[in-house]
């Protein structure tokens, strides 16, 4: 089938990638960035450049944009797609996007391929990022299964390792935990006056903690305030708990400090136990 | 020369193995879990027995207990060590154990292999735990060069890939920052209700953050408790830094956002490019 790509950025770019690597589907893809757009066409990634016109004759239109373009493009292109076009954006939220696309008249789902990088844009994509990542998808009550399958035998083939299908709602909550949360407390832990000491002195877990404070702020703003009382309330669990860790050591309590060590311990091993994710 | 290990856990068990894969030095080696002492002799990672006698003999002692019992087993042993031993630790902090350890008529050296697992006891050791690792050393003032570049030139043959020579006070500040509080701070992060639905929802920050949350809550709040000062700093520092983005989420205020998340980045950038850690 054609496979429309609007904006090749790193999401974009890389599902541009996976679908020539390990796909025989035609590639139409669109950037503003006019050398992304010609540097992707010599460089094989896409087959052809998308015009207006193409929307119609593709079977997936894949719409990588930020949340907020996303939208105004779908509601702006609405009329421009085909009967059998399945529409999907990429964003890291769901309901900013989902419920005002709601009623278009056209197949749309809302998606969210779980991998990035702290690098981003066209120039860092990488047919390979997807490898091994979760694929979340959050149809309407009534898209039909036949489009959801469309997008999860796709996943499959670009190598993702699992397609979850969940609601908008759910989707949010959770991501505030597991994705924009973790983002923040990196963001936050090196701006200890320590870091500039830290040369020679750290091992895996300052490495793991500092990795993700470079991101795009622009682009994580953005998500962050589309899911804003999930995250607040995500961080205002976590300020909380460390608040009793330093309450613990300021009055000297060790038992208790022991006591909060072993809470956290027994949930991580019972989430291992659970999931089998052991790292 | 012959090498003793006291403590044959995970740290010291890994020395006993990485010296005999690496080295020709015999290594003789003592753990309180008479299992231990006798698997290790059948397992070839200690050619023998440590006995109180042999502590003459040795040009290298690793005593590698927790804090306490460290401080405890240099004291009663101070008469037992040859002219010509150095004597070290393993303990992730050193004022707490190089300072009662002044003044003893021995050569000691504090010392920090930063390894480590999320598992521990002899049975998880490893021969290769150091790799590209660093080893911390915080001799006194009046310690013999060559005892120091003993240790260091030993470290570079199990696989370290550096040796940083600091003071016991340096040590607990920056490690305070590098290694303890990420421990806290990925056992906070799984008390958050949302763990049990964050299979399918996470990808690599979630992986990161939650890795060391099952700790040895035994060992750390010994560790914790005899660098508290500098860990209670650390903590208040990221508390502070997280309620600045609790704020500016909670009045909706995403230029404010954006400037912290923009601070963050920053700094991360200049680390990186300072020390060339780009992970």
């Amino acid at each position: 089938m054609n496979i429309g790509i609007v904006g090749l950025g790193l999401i974009g770019g890389s599902l541009a990638k996976a679908i020539q690597k390990y796909t025989d589907h035609r590639v139409l893809g669109f950037d503003i960035r006019p050398e992304v757009c010609s540097d992707s066409l010599a460089d094989g990634v896409i087959d052809d450049v998308l015009k207006h016109r193409d929307l119609a004759s593709c079977g997936l239109v894949i719409v990588a944009l930020f949340p907020k373009e996303t939208v105004e493009y779908i509601q702006s292109h609405a009329a421009d797609f085909g009967a059998d076009t399945v529409v999907m954006d990429v964003c890291g939220v769901k309901q900013a996007v989902c419920d005002p696309l709601q009623g278009l008249g056209i197949t749309f789902i809302g998606a969210h391929p779980m991998a990035g990088r702290e690098k981003f844009g066209y120039y860092y994509s990488d047919a390979d990022l997807f490898a091994q990542a979760s694929m979340i998808l959050t149809p309407y009550p009534n898209t039909p299964e036949s489009a959801t399958r469309r997008i999860s035998e796709l996943a499959a083939v670009l190598g993702f390792a699992r397609t979850v299908v969940t609601t908008p709602e759910l989707h949010d909550k959770v991501i505030a935990y597991t994705s924009q949360l973790p983002h923040i407390l990196s963001n936050a832990y090196v701006k200890s006056p320590n870091l500039h000491n830290e040369a020679g002195f750290s091992a895996g877990s300052f490495q793991d903690l500092s990795r993700v404070a470079r991101l795009n702020e622009e682009m994580w703003v953005d998500l962050f305030s589309k899911n804003r009382e999930n995250l607040e309330g995500e961080l205002e669990i976590l300020i909380t708990h460390l608040t009793e860790y330093r309450d613990a050591l300021k009055t000297g309590d060790d038992s208790r400090l022991k006591q909060l060590l072993r809470e956290g311990r027994l949930l991580k091993e019972g989430h291992t136990a659970e999931t089998g994710n052991n790292r």
